[in-house]
């Protein structure tokens, strides 16, 4: 069966080119980075290469960038550094839209004498700036806000917020996971400390991620072990891996701008024409301030689930929520942090694209979603039949 | 040039099956594992087939099977884990011997308030059970002895110090990195409670990594994020790399007698042809209990590094040590707790082969390594030229 794939917020395609760059990394030139003989220089050589191409696309110089295992390992890494960084302080400010990772770290500490401090968003995803403006204090280890929300692609203004965190000398951190790739970044024009990147958000390979950290940062090691990484973080080099991430975040920097008209204008072209076509449907979030790749609409009366059961009989691969969380019967922490209504948050499907998306899987969505939608409301116990019809 | 890679111990290369089972996982059957649609469910399927193959190798079950980034974080989590479980325990045991991912991480626990018992080898590398035994403590939150050493590949008695460490009711985890695939283990006729596996050090990628641990045992995870891995290990599972392991397992398995007879008399034919062609050489280390693909030599008079260096010039790779604490001019921590002179420490290279190494490549050693040893001897400070002399 054709996979029409729209979960790229979940995870993406290993680019081809990613894949190429990585191949000769696992069985030809395969010694270790911190072996003396020249077969293991040529791997050292790689990973300077590639740490060169990460720094590049967000502004960073090559030092400050370490690489990690995922994302998940950068946003515990931001944290716990901050927190051994800052012995004496006790608090920590996060948003409640945040990631698993860092959410849950955040429970986590809670449970460790820490007082954690949740910025809530309005109705539309926004965070209540004043809200964390006004809970800023001299016991605050680290505030942690992603720079874009993974489930409603919502961006919130990290360069702001983190100028206003330093200046009160806090440490700033932010998830940038989904936002790396897919807007402009540039570390350098910001004051921010630390920033998440995940390599299979943007087309590089599962298992390998970034924590950039501006130099001057106190910083101690998560993963404690060898010298690897500047005595930053232990354990053998992913080689195969970090070449690979090296090569998305040069491929991410090419596509940038196609991602922002054409990937851009598939999302817009899927959004309205869906909204059209079935009534009683919303978007989730700030229409202006959002990835251009990442749309969340709220149907009343169905389960996002059946939505993907039905899409997935026809290969479209979408989402209701964030992988990380799935599993889990409680609609998304996001939504109900935004205060979507219970029957809008339960049928809400993300659709995230990606360059590798063509005008022929909008057609087939904006297509078969619509009859999909209709039926299940025609089962639906909150919904009378009739009432509702679609405009197709 | 042709490389001659006898560093095995540092790294290995990824065996053309693994890279095949790999290879779809990256930009074919790309899906989160977590995703609900069908073609996610390809990935999660390989993800549950390739954990069975790791049980199998170990004589765990699949559920005792977690998935990490690298052995490093294996041990960092097993250690953690104890503690964590034993709040009010402020002690742990580990040896003197231990991989920098354990040694490390019990200096940084004993900056923490706790109180780190470090057991001593005697000249063979062999630990001082007594010691071990008498510290156990009801303080004790875990013991933590690896399975075989890296540099000397000296064989620990596990399944002894496990059952004793078991009795008095006290977590018990080895650092198996350089056992697994070498020498048959069996958790299941042991009183292992945490097992750390390391993807790189048997022919899978680099990057991967796994933790055994025992049905009931008490665990938290290290890596706080999603509920990936039962909810032991947040991050999205690196799907390739695992499906690269589980295919590692199973071609350790088949070829653990090749690497118990093949491998082993090309050591042997090794080290005593370099014996007889060197005076003043000697092995590091137990030889009646060692793993059989390692040879620690040490020679007289001599600098470790310079041997390195002239060989390589030949393509020849081995190593001064572990590659995790390269970059220091300490002589190994391993050798100076044997008790071996400052000289022959300083002088030591450990050969470390596996099944891709042939005839061949011993006879190239055995061949170049005597002149480069007897010139470096001429030019040494420490050596008067004359003295020694090589039988060749």
């Amino acid at each position: 069966m054709n996979i029409i794939y729209l979960d790229n917020n979940a995870t993406t395609q290993v680019a081809p080119e990613v894949l190429e760059e990585m191949l000769p990394y696992f069985s030809e030139f395969y010694g270790n980075p911190s072996s003396m003989y020249n077969f293991a220089g040529q791997t050292a050589h790689k990973l300077e290469e590639a740490r060169s191409k990460v720094a590049s696309l967000l502004g960073a110089s090559s030092e400050e960038i370490v690489f990690t295992s995922c994302g998940t390992e950068s946003d515990n890494t931001a944290i716990q550094t901050a927190i051994l960084s800052n012995p004496d302080k006790k608090h920590i400010i996060t948003t409640r839209v945040e990631h698993p990772a860092v959410k849950n770290m955040g429970e986590y500490l809670s449970g460790k004498g820490y007082r954690v401090t949740s910025v809530p968003v309005d109705s539309k995803g926004r965070l209540d700036l004043d809200y964390l403006y006004k809970n800023l204090s001299d016991d605050t280890a680290i505030v942690s806000v992603m720079w874009a929300n993974n489930e409603t692609g919502v961006i919130f203004p990290i360069e702001e917020i983190a100028q206003a965190v330093k200046e009160k000398g806090i440490v700033f951190h932010t998830d940038a996971v989904q936002a790396v790739g897919k807007i402009p970044i540039d570390v350098s024009s910001t004051s921010v400390d630390m920033l998440s990147i995940s390599g299979h958000k943007l087309h590089g390979p599962k298992g390998i991620g970034v924590l950039y950290v501006r130099k001057g940062t106190k910083f101690f090691p998560f993963m404690i072990g060898g010298h690897q990484e500047g005595g930053r973080r232990g354990g053998t080099e992913n080689v195969a891996s970090i070449a690979g991430l090296g090569k998305a975040c040069e491929l991410a920097a090419a596509h940038m701008e196609e991602e922002n008209t054409r990937v851009k204008a598939l999302r817009d072209r899927l959004e309205s024409e869906l909204l059209k076509r079935i009534p009683n449907a919303k978007i989730n979030g700030d229409t202006d301030n959002r990835l251009p790749n990442t749309t969340s609409i709220g149907f009343d009366y169905v389960e996002g689930e059946s939505i993907l059961l039905m899409m997935n009989e026809l290969g479209i691969c979408a989402s209701s929520g964030s992988a990380c969380t799935s599993g889990s019967l409680e609609p998304s922490h996001v939504l109900r942090a935004m205060g979507v209504p219970f029957t809008a948050a339960h049928g809400s499907i993300r659709f995230s694209l990606s360059v590798y998306n063509t005008e022929k899987d909008i057609d087939v969505v904006i297509e078969k979603l619509p009859p999909i939608i209709q039926r299940l409301r025609e089962m639906s116990p909150f919904c009378e039949a009739g009432n509702l019809k679609l405009e197709t």
